[in-house]
């Protein structure tokens, strides 16, 4: 409908528009939807991280993928949907929290929307929480190899008031993956600490 | 104590408040109080929808009521606690998320303080969580009936960052029922694929 | 890391910064560190409350604590951490809500950082969730005893979107306490009338 596309603010450019939606983690759908447009010929028009009672300290999340062909963007839904579960890989919790890594060697326009990256380049997701953890991994992510900081998230900026610190960090392939494996080893460690030996429900991809 | 009072930013006209208060729920509670101040002499002082751990997906509430006599606010308190039950009717959820919607055929002044509905026309509230589903809900019922859309909310704006998408809507009573309902049965279809048959807890009402 | 210093928005001056980070309770932390930073040579250089699955109505915290020396920083942490225990003494939970109420007769940078209270005068927080309460509990606690009202906090100001209601007071010591007192007493009466009597976890502090 033209006047709900209006008020949703949706470009009228968009003849369709499809949504992924999740109670449950943001960062996967993103890197996921990443994969989406990568494969298809579809834009990602909006990325909304709510907070969810089914969240944990994190994120819920919303994106809507815009395309002129209702073809396209119904194979982008798909794409996405079907690369979730990968993105779950490096989300390791406990009842203490839970650390969360993603990575790409190419960051595309789903990242560059939702997190700053610069299209084309390796970008990396060093997440933990409570926020304390998040913020010894980010210290020792950037100081295990030679990345950019795209930016610093906390409580009170660049998330929906989550109980998370993560950084943005983006750069040459081999280094940014091996900044976010250096994060997650210390936040395993970390949240070892605090509680059961942390679990992933899916493979690691990183 | 007028020193509260005007920390709070109350305006001093009023002799007394009432408060409606509530961990879950917050569009019964302004239909509700809706009510409450069309069958007494008080007025709507303030809507805050607050994020809590027991609103699942969306928001509890906290409305302020007031008055020059304390006999009417309290009368007010009474009308809204008594309404509160059948505005959560049509209400239905089930593990997956949950669907939202709320009717009145003359909007008052807690519609209008809450959501911009125009006082003394029908309005209507078309709600779903996870976003997603609100987002379909929210196409169904405009194309459905010929309403006017006030505004559209969503986690990043009209929300307290909640995961919810939703449509408030006005216009000729038939037409604003006839969009509800149609955004209601979507609404119970998509969240019977993703879980439970989706119950309310109450008797619908619209 | 210099670089993620300068993405958190650190003074460069700290020589090595600590971290009290949780999923459950912000003024204990904050009422900690302020002994914390009493009894070390380190500063409060930020509080932060998140929302959390954990915190029912209210707010985890990520305070950080700054300093030029790391045994400082260190010193600071452990006895933040030992003291947060006792500053939960007041914080009264049943199933429909809780109330929190903390008191210094003396406060520090943490106080002033988080909620603006005058260091070396008397500080007070009276607190109650879901909001309505708080708004009873502020009201008796200014008509209890002649206090200054610093500020009042609500949903959708003052918080994290968390369904409290508050003020902070401040004012001769004995004033403040007789306030926080009668706030507590209405405070456990209110929950009482709710659901079961309410506990607190540790033994009242004030």
């Amino acid at each position: 409908d033209a006047d709900l596309a209006a008020k949703m603010g949706l470009d009228q450019k968009y003849r369709s528009i499809g949504v992924v939606s999740a109670r449950t983690g943001a960062s996967p759908q993103v890197m996921a939807v990443d994969e989406a447009v990568k494969a298809t010929n579809t834009e990602v028009v909006s990325v909304e991280m709510p907070r969810d009672t089914k969240t944990g300290a994190g994120h819920g999340s919303l994106i809507t993928i815009g395309g002129e062909d209702v073809s396209d963007v119904r194979r982008a839904v798909e794409v996405a949907l079907a690369a979730t579960p990968k993105m779950f890989g490096d989300i390791y919790a406990n009842d203490a929290g839970d650390i969360e890594m993603q990575y790409t060697a190419r960051a595309s326009y789903a990242c560059n929307k939702a997190f700053g990256a610069p299209i084309g380049r390796a970008y990396g997701l060093v997440c933990g929480a409570p926020a304390g953890i998040g913020v010894i991994m980010a210290d020792t992510a950037v100081k295990a190899a030679n990345v950019d900081i795209i930016s610093y998230a906390s409580p009170s900026k660049g998330t929906s008031l989550s109980n998370e610190a993560m950084i943005h960090i983006s750069g040459d392939s081999g280094a940014v993956r091996q900044a976010v494996i250096a994060a997650r080893e210390i936040g395993i460690k970390l949240l070892s600490t605090m509680g059961a030996e942390p679990k992933n429900q899916h493979p690691s991809y990183i």
